[in-house]
């Protein structure tokens, strides 16, 4: 297997741990850095995630950066909306 | 009026832009920074108040810090849980 260029873990509506076990997952597959991204009222579950990873799996992986945006959706019927996103990346 | 030692706007069940307003009315009052905290699910409502804030409002005003945590809450049965929480510095 190549190696994965970004270790990116966009989280939905499925269930927290998840998500979680796709950053656990990543950073033993030998990723340095896993990036969370969340947009709206997942934002929340977003940071749920990286804190179950750092409290309870791996305690030596540490929040590098947050940054929070607005971001423009664009629906099907033409019309455009904002919504905020977070981007939590884990490091260790 | 003596000056407010911390500035800080918890975000709970009420409507965004009452928070919104909040957050405006301590910069307007002379605040060099306002902190944004949140637990659970209204962590989401915490980030839409910073971009909100900062993308319609005051221009001006930047993201200074976000942190985020675990924090403990005791229920009335004296049983515990833990909740995550977030932090969001703006600075002017």
């Amino acid at each position: 297997m190549t190696e994965k260029e970004d270790n990116t873990v966009f989280i939905g509506k499925k269930n927290i741990m998840g998500y979680v076990l796709a950053v656990v997952t990543q950073f033993n597959n030998g990723a340095n850095a896993v990036e969370i991204k969340a947009r709206g009222k997942t934002i929340s579950k977003a940071v749920d995630v990286a804190e179950i990873v750092r409290n309870r799996f791996m305690p030596d992986v540490t929040v590098e950066k947050i940054e929070i945006k607005t971001e423009e959706l664009m629906s099907e019927d033409g019309s455009k909306s904002k919504v905020s996103a977070i981007e939590i990346k884990l490091k260790r």
